[in-house]
């Protein structure tokens, strides 16, 4: 069996030195790492070819091959993605706030690194880089256990980045790779309490829920959006149309992307024939009450509680009319997974209304909720977008993968 | 059996409103609890009587029965402290940061209550009006499941709370009891997702780490504290001796006194001496490596890895005499639960790279780790010392009962 723990310990080790690099050393070596990666194209590409030739018997969708396909464009463009890390600001270092108590104690808060992060993922190659050179930037050490399905793949891009390492005078192990890509695997990972300091998934609904369920160690969550679009019965409706396609058509299978549409019932007769026109032109399928039905016709299937539930991530759309802004806060607030909600009003009462008492990280009035990004948010490069309430929330940056500490000087006080 | 997820909905409604309320609504709750506390000291001290009357059949120790036992002066000092949390600044509604897009978009990042906390502690009952009022005031609903050996005081202080906010037309569901207090109550507690929005476990190193096992929702760990001294040869030995004092015996039930000192062989013959007799003076047993015991001869007995694993919370000191600084960083940073480590040096350079590279929460120069603590900083009245990483670490207070989250407001941006 694979030997995690024994990974986990050259990680700790090459941690300590990682977290006292200056951010000229920790560059230089992210410079490696791009460099590497332009300078090993086809064997990345050769890699990658093996993973897509099983994925068909791997049971991958096309769309889903789609995403797994590595081109020379795409790895240029995770090598710059990699250099745009490098212009991010260090995080680590970073006195959050400093003070001298009455008794002479000085009392510094800085940010340091968590120290090992574990990082569990589906699908995508770039992936990999990202989040190793996220890590990197952060001050700490990353155990990457990508899917089986991006094996090779994986494999490739990390002996690329850990060779760039060792040639450049750097510890290979601040950047690991679990090659047991089974669930026990994977498990263990999630209990390794002592060596790793922080876990973060992405990926799918049921990934999240199995860390959830088995971990021990402290977790972020990511990822999953089921979000939701209300339109209240004072909205623009030709706003609230464009916000409506924004949400659902521009990138259907990214997490901000919207799920439910929720519709006053003062409006709906007059709001969801021009809604269902411009949604048709992306052959976006209806998922409705039965008062939409009532509405739209033939064009709508019934939607079920299931529905409202879920995070298509293709293009189809639920939709319920509600009874005012209780009714559509208590909808988002039951079936949200607190990601990204919006409300497309011009009354100020209903906008705080609606920011105040909707649970989610992302509250949005009269805009796109695809806007919950990192880069959107001029936060740079994201981790991804936490939707726990604990550490961070939202998108989440370098800054997010620190922690910090106090350092308390004296000249012999005690209490 | 208890049904906890039926109490876990009424904390969930109670916190909507709750989280609305104002600064001045909550601190008009808090001023009705203090005096309703005032006002029932009898029947308090009543039903203080009864788990008084059962410590010795549940095996309570002279000296945790001491710390069960409330008095009338106690419960004044109860009701004062939730006066000082009147006080303190309400962290909702913060605003962290706020900025504007290039698109127009107004992106405000706003502080907002958990929403439900559950607290799972051991013995002393006034944590459960101290924890009871530092959620209420940062806008959160608290489940509070106490130990059996004090469930007649803490059902006690929960009525009179309850009956409090009652009267003075408050829900009185912000302050939630778990009546029962078996094991399977308590676990059911920590794996109640998407009721129970953080948990936080106050007590001793057992029910931490069940909770670590168990835990599926969010928990911040609280309270274990094995905690060093490093005397390095530079250091002024008479501060040295000051501060092993006061961080061993000023109280040594708490998670921030000392549990073992780590002393430079250069000074060692120097210094032990001293040290003996300062502790001497407080019957401190002393357990050391071979080379102590070889310096101080009968008085120290052999100390195993286990005594450098543990938190005595006692009469009870590890010693072990090192061979410099690496040497004692690494001790501690294997052996510590990263609460506070503290070094005596005279030297600049061994300062900063203690701080550097010890893992804690607080890490000292010259001073007494007895200063960990949120009245200490500056921060008042705290919910515990956090040791682990996510979140918050050290000290926590009210901010930290709070999370954020976006606030976006836009004119119609889609992306």
């Amino acid at each position: 069996m694979f030997d995690l723990t024994a990974l986990a310990r050259r990680g700790q080790s090459s941690a300590k030195k990682l977290a006292t690099l200056s951010t000229v050393e920790k560059n230089k070596a992210l410079t490696a790492i791009a460099d590497g990666l332009r300078a090993n194209v086809q064997s990345i590409l050769t890699a990658n070819q093996i993973d897509l030739a099983h994925a068909d018997e791997n049971g991958i969708s096309k769309a889903m091959q789609d995403r797994l396909r590595l081109t020379a464009q795409r790895i240029e463009d995770i090598a710059l993605a990699v250099e745009e890390i490098i212009q991010l600001d260090d995080p680590v270092g970073k006195v959050d706030r400093g003070f001298t108590r009455p008794n002479g104690l000085e009392i510094v808060q800085k940010r340091v690194p968590f120290g090992v992060i574990g990082v569990i993922y589906e699908s995508r190659p770039n992936v990999t880089v990202d989040t190793a050179a996220l890590c990197l930037k952060s001050g700490n050490a990353v155990i990457l256990r990508g899917g089986k399905e991006a094996y090779h793949s994986n494999l490739a891009l990390v002996t690329c980045m850990r060779e760039a390492l060792e040639q450049s005078g750097f510890n290979p192990d601040m950047i690991l790779f679990v090659e047991d890509t089974s669930r026990e695997v994977s498990r263990q990972l999630m209990r390794l309490n002592g060596y790793v300091d922080l876990l973060i998934p992405r990926g799918g609904a049921g990934l999240i829920a199995s860390v959830v369920e088995n971990a021990t160690v402290p977790v972020i969550e990511t990822g999953s959006g089921n979000c939701h679009l209300y339109v209240e019965k004072t909205a623009d409706l030709e706003m609230a149309v464009n916000i409506l396609e924004n949400g659902k058509c521009s990138r259907p299978s990214v997490c901000n992307a919207l799920e439910t549409l929720l519709v006053d019932w003062e409006i709906a007769e007059a709001f969801l024939p021009k809604a269902k026109k411009a949604l048709d032109a992306h052959q976006v399928e209806w998922r409705g009450c039965d008062k939409t039905q009532a509405i739209l016709g033939d064009g709508v299937l019934p939607a079920s509680q299931k529905d409202y539930e879920t995070e298509y991530n293709d293009y189809i759309l639920a939709v319920k009319i509600v009874d005012g802004i209780d009714d559509a806060i208590s909808h988002i607030n039951q079936y949200s997974t607190r990601h990204s909600d919006c409300i497309v009003t011009k009354s100020l009462d209903f906008s705080r209304k609606f920011t105040r008492e909707v649970d989610s990280a992302a509250v949005y009035v009269n805009a796109s909720t695809r806007f919950t990004d990192g880069g959107e948010f001029g936060f740079g490069a994201e981790v991804g977008i936490s939707t726990q309430k604990l550490h961070v929330r939202g998108p989440m940056g370098l800054e997010h993968l620190t922690t910090y500490k106090y350092l308390i000087i004296g000249s012999g006080q005690i209490r």
